[in-house]
């Protein structure tokens, strides 16, 4: 079946309102990682936020990296990684879609969403950032270094995986975290959430001979 | 219900075997955007690849980036991105999962993957790279910039977006592109790919009141 597409210009996105090209540009890159990271400040404030733009940046050494606002607004986490060097990325899942999305409302420095919400912090050893309790996957992070993106004023900030914490029937002999089992969810634009039910694996390619 | 959670420590992420430690770190991040990218050298060869690291950087103006590995291998798409500044990325979905995944096998530059593949070629005015017909989503960008991340030499490219064509059935009157209208795909890992079947939109967040 053919279907017909909608063009939409440069000029358009352009021109298009606030909010409106707000949702196009967040939904036009397909699914996007959706995690919660865990911060806590020098003086022990505690931080929780959704993040939809976490990246793979290499496995040898482990690292990640995810996109931050300019600092023109407080930006909790942020200030909380540089002064700690400490955060932690949690998987949002099913049971706590609605919680894990109230994060993004703007609450002043000194609350936490941690009270706000029904998400629990969990502290494990050597860890100044709460995790997240019960996320399907929780990964202690040690902050690297950032990279300002001239193009728009946007920083990429990387990180070092310190230690991993997979729920134990998630991982598969092969190193495999099956994110289907663990309910984990993904994001579409800015607000809305999809909760896989089943995925496909498929070999190594190599090229087909002639 | 208490999920037993299996902790593997950084020493042990650097002692993992090869394979095992790709397909551990590429899970932990949660589900990534699935997507095709196009391009067309200056001599005029075809070239189509899945990438799993496209991120939304801004929306206005609005940037995209991708990561991509050092150039210690030929890296097609990134050397037809420098010769012309063009490329297209294109929505991975249902129809076309195991054609999008084949495109990751090693086929020397003279090969076009559409030319092994069930992907069809389809040009647009005044964009020099291919687009990925029927995808839910097409997306003309413009080259505008790299980063090199020093702490694994890996790069981020940056562009902007020209066009955007999305199929009219996705689009929704407040500029959401409802993805699993399109059947669009999610990637776990290296290998694995998942398509939701329905997703939830909640409002935009403010504080409770006391």
């Amino acid at each position: 079946m053919t279907r017909n597409y909608k063009e939409i210009t440069r000029a358009e996105i352009d021109q298009t309102e606030s909010i409106d090209r707000i949702n196009l540009i967040n939904s036009c890159t397909g699914y996007k990682s959706a995690n919660l990271i865990g911060t806590r400040s020098a003086a022990g404030q505690d931080n929780v936020a959704v993040f939809s733009s976490v990246v793979h940046l290499g496995s040898n050494p482990p690292l990640l990296g995810f996109v931050t606002r300019p600092t023109t607004v407080p930006r909790h986490t942020l200030e909380n990684i540089r002064e700690t060097k400490s955060y932690t990325i949690n998987h949002i899942h099913q049971a706590i879609l609605f919680d894990a999305h109230h994060t993004s409302a703007k609450y002043p420095r000194e609350i936490s969403e941690f009270d706000k919400t029904s998400l629990s912090a969990q502290f494990r050893e050597n860890c100044h950032a709460p995790f997240v309790a019960d996320c399907p996957v929780q990964i202690e992070m040690h902050y690297l270094q950032e990279i300002p993106i001239e193009a728009n004023g946007t920083i990429l900030v990387i990180g070092e995986i310190k230690n991993l914490y997979v729920q134990e029937e998630l991982l598969q002999a092969d190193g495999f975290i099956d994110l289907v089992k663990g309910k984990v969810a993904t994001i579409n634009g800015l607000d809305a959430y999809a909760v896989p039910e089943e995925n496909q694996r498929f070999a190594y390619q190599r090229p087909k001979e002639k």
